[in-house]
């Protein structure tokens, strides 16, 4: 059985370094992988970059209402890779579901789980519900805890409200990692 | 950090059994355990029943529009166990988790994902997308891959129509676990 | 492929409990599983005995110098359920995992990992070495962290001397389970 | 309490890359890393480097006879990376394991846990018996399977005689990481 892999964590826990790892695994074993970013995703545009330095092109750039078949069908890959998975929609996380078991590709799925607001991605939900493999992709909080919840700022100060996608870097806007206690706390004195 | 524990697996997993052996390890300590479960759970009533043969009282029948804190403060535990956390509102999830944060209580609670159509139970997509710590709890499909998906079966046949909730042993209703290959194929078979 | 897989956890951590599920779930759905332990574990006889008060009688007694394929080819399991399988041989351990590779027969092993000094027991660092996934069953200690070290104890009173195997109830013998901080206060207090 | 991680893998997993990953976000937090290397590791001299291209400089080339305190005393780390962990002496892993609990200081170390004859390298033996978390970072087998053991390579000849350390690139030396079935297979024909 093929699976559906779920990789999640806080913003800068190193999801993308990680993806970059396993299409490199897979391509020195002479096999193919085709890496998808949701184009909701603007930064970088066809890129995935990780803040180690390293980046790689992306094989597809997926619009909200295109489908992954007819990728698949041309590119035939042994596994595909999606980053900024919480961008997918929810009958595209099925239809990769259904890739895996119906084909027998793997599909490894990298991204947050709550905005700003702790609420959850629609395309991560749907991929927590569904997954066959989940797990995290550990950070630190300035606190030396965990960091599971990010935190929106802009201009450096914590903010609450606001829409779910603001993406990273425009209208001064930046993102932190924290653990759950500290966003409580953060959330009284600024929310 | 006190931490917010969501433990899945598909029916007849042993979720239950689990849940039994922490609350005895946390009484074989010495420490205080208050159990919850929903009380949209009819099945057992006030008892929580594992099909290993071993079972305890439920300390607290949680109807959907109640609070937890008000049972945190006459009870004062060391750990709140919750069965079928499936069955928990979005409010009473938040909930359990700022206990875990503000009050430093241990929150374990065990349920399903999804529902016989594949569809995420409301209070446990909460629980994926904010427990600090998930873990599956496996068991076997008939093909011997590892069952995910839940069948509904209404006088032994499998029905993928119906409301999300009916208790297992209502109205000719029984559920089987099976992986998500055997799922699909069935669902085209009977769907 | 099948999978050797390693769960282990302290004392009274629910590793029996565990595994009367594991069996439970293998029968109802019609396939067997055969149950062994290594006879150096003379606690309860041909018995596997969880705290919860449910028990099973055990398929093999496995002496230290007896090799596991010729059960295997008598009773033709699904799955081989180990208990104690700290108690282990190397070499049969490594029998398991070349069992679950050639034959396609996966084996579920429970066990210890390290004893009442902090060494290991020779199966359970086998296990690790060689199994396909590892997990850890938890349990609290005293002082609300989780408990990863035994402490034996005589009379109720911490002892760091004697030798490595002396079950539980035997010359006035219990173990407790504790975490490695207060492993290390105990022996520097009683060592 | 702080925790000693051991996060192992067969070769070319990732093991390096997702160290470099952490100590990048410990650092990002303005906290302190020490990166340790044991010596035994002549490759890359005083760096580690990811087969990602991206590499650091090591903190400590700790030779077999070296204590890491004195180390941590200079240093005043908020935590202590190692990689090659498998070279560490059992003194060492029991070193670092105080250090977690008596100056509550977090230790994470990456390495192999078996080497081409499937024998368990001490200090990795070491670390899964005692390690409070333990996590395999995944890589591929050629066949489609998770890949688990290590295949020496002399000229390209798979070759199941030597000693346990030899340096990837030395003497005509290379590795490939395969899973168990596939290194089962290898070892009946070349073995």
């Amino acid at each position: 059985m093929s699976k559906l892999y779920f990789r999640y964590g806080a913003m800068n826990s190193g999801k993308t370094a990680a993806l970059l790892q396993v299409a490199h695994n897979y391509e020195e074993k002479g096999m193919k992988v085709v890496v998808i970013k949701p184009s909701i995703d603007t930064k970088g545009d066809d890129k995935v970059t990780s803040r180690l330095g390293i980046e790689r092109k992306v094989d597809v750039m997926l619009a909200p209402d295109e489908g992954i078949m007819e990728h698949m069908i041309l590119d035939k890959p042994d596994a595909i890779i999606v980053d900024e998975a919480q961008f997918l929609t929810l009958d595209q996380v099925d239809e990769l579901y259904a890739i895996t078991k119906i084909y027998g590709v793997p599909v490894l799925a990298y991204g947050l789980r709550c905005d700003f607001q702790m609420k959850g991605f629609p395309g991560a939900s749907r991929l927590l519900e569904l997954a066959d493999d989940i797990e995290e992709l550990k950070t630190i909080c300035r606190c030396g805890r965990k960091a599971t919840q990010n935190i929106r700022l802009i201009d450096g100060e914590p903010t609450f409200e606001g829409s779910q996608v603001a993406i990273d870097g425009t209208a001064n806007i930046t993102y932190d990692s924290v653990c759950g206690e500290c966003y409580l706390k953060l959330r009284r004195h600024h929310g």
